[in-house]
């Protein structure tokens, strides 16, 4: 098993802040694995909501198909997390939006991942092709390598 | 059923931000009755953590033995909470921590709920009698009526 | 402060399993106390389902306008609860479900609480009359004291 | 993007059976893909409490360094989760645990994914190498492919 190397925060060109809760921590008195893909989902879902005014309530919605994260370090209650995001590929209705979870001024990541999300009409649950207007604000939010 | 009056912001001394996140709403696309409970858990905790300096791995802990939360108004993702708290009864081992939890500038809580918790030994898990300081700390953070 | 009584496992007409989830743990290596309410929700909703039908989507909901909970004796990852569920005081839109979680064959609760819920309409987001049939369940499924 | 295939049951030799619960679901009326992780979380720890008697307190732990989720279709409260769990690549201190999530007799995984975790020692956090008891349990519960 090779370990992965840190990403860097300068990879992200998008930032929010989440704060832990008590309940985040388990028994090993760090933040359980499950509740980093919470953080993901929050900052790649207010992403969505700010620079292309996702409307979770609407008729299309993005339907998460594979996620996956990489742990470097321990977060842990009540320490507050600074979530970096950018998007990757990019289909035809379909893209991949990278997290990084930092705290304080660290410039390498606690953890890292990422969600490949497909763009679907609610009504048939069918993937749709990702309108013009999100996939210039993809462009402008990619991950810097 | 009488509806129950919403506390207004003037009554908490102490405040924290704890912005929402996706998971937190369930079907119903409004915050689960159960999170509110984490938020009140992780307000009363950083107000312990700040103000009394409560080291969550030492060898005293605070035990909740009971809770209650009235809701009024429901809060949604991605709105974000602030939280206010301030002491109540204080017994021996004991303190009743009352929280309000707030959107935007809104004079009235939209949830308001309080936590009964008991200062414990670690070791026995048998109650102690609150530290001179937290006894001093909750004078001083006091609910406001 | 009085120490609470804990209610016996006939008070309840109605049970449920519900297993313990490693992250339902916090740092004191006990179910954190929010959990306990999602315990108590899952309880009642599955009673409204499997006993009058409830549609989790349809055009009527349950509203939850207050809950408690009394801690007697932590729940630990990995036990087994037993909810056991009973229907109190019903009004003209609302019930009150009260709920123990059991372990094992214990006779007496870890913890028990209550939900008072308002039936409304899904629209208007307004308290309507309960349903004849919800109402001959909720005889049906008294505690028993 | 290539669609993933779904695994069969018969891919895993060790089953469990994960309830849902009201508050897995999120506003899209299904469960948040972060509760998957809590039910591949679950369904782990409770393979290696059953098998190699793992004590979540004692002085090693298993600490999780990558995992990963494939969504093939929505799993929704009240369904019944039944977990198959299987060991991958085991390496020193290392095993690859893979999961699958199925719902009533369906012979198709409707989520799968791993987690990479390493046996450490608690007080000093570092990789410790696998106890051969561990190794045989593993050898015993291989993926079958």
């Amino acid at each position: 098993m090779t370990r992965a190397i840190a990403h860097p925060r300068t990879r992200y060109p998008w930032f929010v802040d989440i704060p832990t809760r008590f309940a985040d921590n388990d028994q090993y008195a760090h933040m359980n694995n499950a509740v980093y893909f919470a953080f993901f989902d929050t900052a790649i879902s207010l992403l969505l909501a700010r620079e292309v005014g996702y409307d979770f309530g609407g008729d299309r919605f993005d339907a998460v198909v594979e996620n996956q994260c990489t742990y470097l370090r321990s977060i842990r209650f009540p320490e507050v997390v600074t979530a970096g995001v950018g998007v990757g590929h990019v289909g035809r209705s379909s893209a991949r939006f990278e997290v990084g979870l930092f705290v304080g001024d660290e410039p390498d990541a606690r953890a890292q991942g990422w969600f490949m999300q497909v763009r679907c009409a609610r009504a048939s649950g069918r993937p749709v092709e990702l309108e013009a207007e999100w996939r210039a604000a993809f462009e402008r939010l990619r991950v810097i390598e």
